[in-house]
């Protein structure tokens, strides 16, 4: 057993120390510290970023019933066939109370209980939807750093929040059940704007054929397997951001979670993206990523020197000032930054 | 008609004096101009802010098919018989293309085309969430200074961002269908805690009195109509954020959107606490509210200061070093701040 300490930091370190050994238990504590105090979290990803970066972090979503955990079910026994390690990440921002997803994560976790490849992780909702975000990040740097070599991100797709959960992935799966009729139900969501791949559910279904079709016509022509990665291409190393590349035409494939069917030339699918991210690990989806989590820690950074206690008097009296309409929220907002970069100063000159 | 102007600042403003004078198609069009340029939201906060903070804003949420429209109709028509000026804004996050909303909308608008004092507007999804809950907040405070007396924000509470957008409102009301049995699905979505009034709609069903029982009980005592207002009492002029207050229990109410029944009751609550407000204006709730758009201003322009041309170099450089896993997101956002510190000192120095 790893030894408690006190600080955030030091019990951040020697989980993380014997997390990346393999002691699951470790890595089990390691999350639960991570999802219930942000000082640990940061601790956390301080030690274990830079060990970071060799799994392939696939985010799966889709409006509810149309067969997410069937599917990632499916992909799971198909990447331990094929040798790899796996970590689930289920997020259900929606039910904090509900055992929805715990329920189903305690069947899957029974099948694979004595395989130490396989984690599964349920991630509720704790308060606000950019800190599950920012939670689901951090976890997934720390099962990254633990060895794992495919990081599934489940998440329920109701929500643009998320959406985004699952769209902060290398690989972005949207799946799309086929009883849904002519009305693809993914379009409104929004969800097949992040799609790498689109997967029909439930391809026993009558109608799954149809749906694909429809999808394909859709989303434009199907991408040839082995297309050049011009998309994820390595970023040149300009001094501007990462240009938004047009987004490549998704894959439309079909599986049957019952049977299998369809599963393994997804897995492949899954492999070759792999392959194109080992070659060049610096896509633009981690720049993304990465931008993403930096301004998020700069602004967090920000607010709390803002609200440190040598401030707090003078960024409260401005809010105030706000709150009773005598100031703008933009001029608050720049009186507050002046403040800030003329203590800068004052702090450099004294 | 107002003469265009091809800044935003200009744009805004032209805008911004024909919509406080009463023109609506002013008025239509500075919203339109929020809702597509931020730069114009900016000049029209900048503009309108200090003329804004007599209207109640009121947000109305509840899971899809609580009967929110229903009872916006009703309170609409209840509010203009008291001859109070109101503005509706329905927030619809999650059909950037459906016209659920917008149909809705259209068969209000037409009860209510040749009322002046009447004002309905759809905001549909045009990207990132908080994008959008940004954009309420700017149309809020538009529509205030535009005069109208009650501001109703109407947004379906099924994620987290949605919820946040009615809950940054003077009072928030939480819808409850009664047909829904014991379970009560306000619960799930952490609705409830969001609410200062729970309406239980669909009074003439069955269900209603036992689910609005139910709700008590679960809440804690009635609220006396006209108990002292603990919670919104004016902050003290210290130095420290405001305390959030422990929340007032919410007042349980029924009401039947098809016949009326139980409206005025409502509405009569929402004016005792429009004149609470007006005694004191500056309460915990639009400190709250000033305090999150000035929080987000400040990292925006932080941001932008970030990815400006002179900075942007050494920006993405070191995002790039985070997405090759060289360095961790924090020391990057550590570098970033610390160089924004240093170029301050030069400027001042230089």
């Amino acid at each position: 057993m790893t030894p408690a300490s006190p600080d955030p930091a030091g019990r951040a370190a020697a989980l993380a120390d014997a997390a990346v050994t393999g002691d699951r238990r470790a890595l089990a504590r390691l999350l639960t510290a991570v999802e219930t105090a942000s000082a640990v979290g940061e601790a956390a990803v301080r030690i274990l970023h830079t060990r970071a970066g060799h799994a392939h972090v696939v985010g799966v979503t889709g409006a509810p019933g149309s067969g997410k955990s069937t599917l990632v079910n499916a992909m799971l026994r198909e990447l331990r066939a094929r040798g790899r390690s796996v970590a689930v990440v289920a997020v259900d921002p929606s039910s904090p109370i509900s055992g929805g997803a715990l329920l189903g994560d305690r069947v899957r976790m029974q099948e694979h209980a004595a395989d130490p490849d396989v984690f599964i992780r349920s991630m509720a909702a704790r308060g606000h939807a950019g800190g599950l975000a920012a939670t689901t990040d951090t976890a997934v740097i720390v099962l990254d750093a633990a060895g794992f070599d495919v990081i599934v991100v489940e998440t329920v797709g109701t929500g643009q929040s998320e959406v985004e959960i699952a769209a902060a992935a290398d690989t972005t799966l949207v799946l799309e059940a086929p009883e849904m009729g002519d009305e693809v139900q993914a379009i409104k969501a929004g969800l097949l704007e992040v799609a790498d791949i689109v997967v029909v559910s439930k391809g026993d279904r009558p109608g799954a054929g149809r749906t694909a079709n429809l999808l394909r016509t859709m989303l434009g022509p199907v991408e040839p397997a082995d297309a050049p990665e011009a998309a994820d291409a390595e970023p040149e190393a300009t001094s501007g951001p990462p240009a938004r590349p047009p987004r490549r035409v998704p894959e439309v494939l079909i599986t049957t979670g019952a049977t299998g069917a369809g599963v393994a030339p997804l897995v492949d699918s899954l492999e070759r993206r792999r392959a194109r991210i080992e070659e060049r690990p610096v896509t633009e989806a981690r720049v993304r990523r990465a931008a993403t989590m930096v301004w998020s820690i700069v602004s967090e950074r920000v607010r709390a020197d803002l609200a440190s206690r040598e401030r707090a008097a003078e960024t409260w009296a401005l809010v105030r000032a706000v709150a009773a309409h005598e100031i703008d929220p933009y001029a608050a907002a720049d009186a507050l930054l002046a403040t800030r970069d003329a203590t800068a100063r004052r702090d450099e000159e004294g």
